[in-house]
């Protein structure tokens, strides 16, 4: 993985041509396709972008806002494009790759947007030809509004879009980091596990921290006074807990090793906090520790 | 407190000619008191507002922000005011009251703004004169801006300002909300421990979470790479773990009673996530259970 992370590594000058998409095709018209799908349509080298999806009518909401030139009605002929992204949850990703991988055409890129890299890569080595270059994606931006309606395509202007190659491959990795760079996004070339080692801290933690605040907040009884003072404070905590819970239930049962790891550390931290409570500068210094990892990551 | 709740509640017309706070005296010229002083200054039936604060560069610094008319620089003269707003941490309010609660006039309105309740209307039972109007209170606002710097009087419009009556007094409690309705906040009435006991939910708890995901961050290795993935997500999450750690600290431990009951549920409910993590489904429905919560609260 070195090689490819030395590939892969800052925002050297490029020797290359950049890379052509061509005809593109995204598969699963929900949020993260749409948004790509809409990121991509007109760039250089986008002859088309065409899109699957499992439900016609998300399909057609998707292309209603944009995201492709036209829909496609099955998924093997989706996958004959030039470059393909599945923009599906995690083990839709996996099923599509056994089923389907072994047709895909040499010199393909395929491309996901899955929120756990691990079991998607090995999904990809497993099924798709060595001729198909084949590199994880997770694209860092994304919000509560699940489908076509929820996608933001402007988000992506400088937020980090992480790749994970699947094999040493650095001409793959080359073109998928042409193509975040089409659609404005920061390519930030990981191992597939160290992505789900920092996105199980980075992303999938807050979730559940902010659905764990919202159950505490119902075990108090006195739910109509609750609702009065709900501050500024709490929203923004426990905004995550809006998102849909069964993409969120999805995703991190998809990384499950790595959020109960990072959930085992979340609580330990708890318990540490509770019991300094009885002394306010021990408690303070605590704080302070954490206050200052934040300010040095961001 | 039922009659207290009954003098409080809603929204209903008044009969009486609105209180007029006249010479107001706001002691703790930080963020809340700043915040505090700038929204009452210039209404009708405020002849003046004075600032006080041990630091005497943060009152100057308060009064540069248009916080009051002057600054006084003993507490004792601030405390010979018709309404005297405590803007301290809970510890240095019961401190003062304490202190100097015996001298302070009849018929003066004393508030405060500490953000625990039952220790500082338990301090205003002990140590104000029964012809003393005593009535704590808890603005539901703020920012992670400490300081006068940080009061943002714009925020208090609408938001909830919780008052809890130290005593069986209507008139007083009127008062205090004509001071509420003042600044265009909206008076929430409880008693002090109902208002501890949603508060650690609603408010500190989200403190608390915020600082322990930023806690489980900081214990993943990769650091330099956690820094590239922080998403929008991750920076929400833990927004309330840039605010002061001395402060938190503060009202966290002043607080302690419940906001150990509330981290206690919180670790309950990750504990619960954690091993629902095996059965998407079932996770599923754990997280939709919680975001309808939500949904109804707010």
């Amino acid at each position: 993985m070195t090689k490819a992370r030395a590939a892969g590594a800052g925002t050297e000058a490029r020797t290359s041509p950049p890379f052509e998409p061509g005809r593109v095709a995204v598969i699963g018209a929900g949020q993260v396709g749409t948004m790509l799908g809409m990121a991509l349509g007109g760039r250089p080298g986008v002859e088309e972008v065409v899109l699957f999806d499992r439900d016609p009518d998300v399909a057609a909401m998707s292309l209603d806002r944009g995201a492709g030139d036209r829909v496609e009605a099955r998924v093997e002929n989706a996958l004959g494009a030039d470059t393909v992204v599945v923009a599906l949850p995690v083990g839709e990703i996996v099923k599509i790759l056994d089923r389907f991988g072994s047709s895909v055409r040499s010199g393909t890129l395929v491309m996901d947007t899955g929120s756990a890299k691990t079991v998607v890569v090995d999904a990809m080595r497993r099924s798709l030809p060595e001729s198909v270059a084949a590199v994880g994606a997770h694209p860092m931006v994304g919000t509560e509004i699940p489908g076509p309606a929820g996608a933001r395509p402007e988000r992506l202007r400088g937020a980090p879009f992480v790749l994970t190659p699947a094999r040493d491959d650095p001409a793959a990795l080359a073109r998928a980091r042409d193509l975040v760079f089409l659609v404005e996004a920061r390519p930030v070339v990981l191992t597939a596990e160290e992505h789900d080692r920092l996105v199980a801290r980075s992303s999938h933690l807050p979730h559940v921290a902010a659905f764990a605040v919202a159950i505490a907040a119902a075990r108090a009884d006195g739910r109509t006074a609750f609702g009065q003072l709900v501050s500024t404070g709490f929203e923004g905590a426990t905004r995550l807990a809006r998102s849909d819970p069964a993409m969120v239930a999805s995703f991190l049962s998809a990384n499950r090793h790595e959020v109960r790891a990072a959930v085992a550390d979340m609580a330990e931290a708890l318990t540490e906090l509770a019991s300094a409570l009885d002394d306010p500068e021990l408690l303070g210094a605590e704080l302070a520790r954490a206050r200052r990892f934040l300010v040095e990551a961001s």
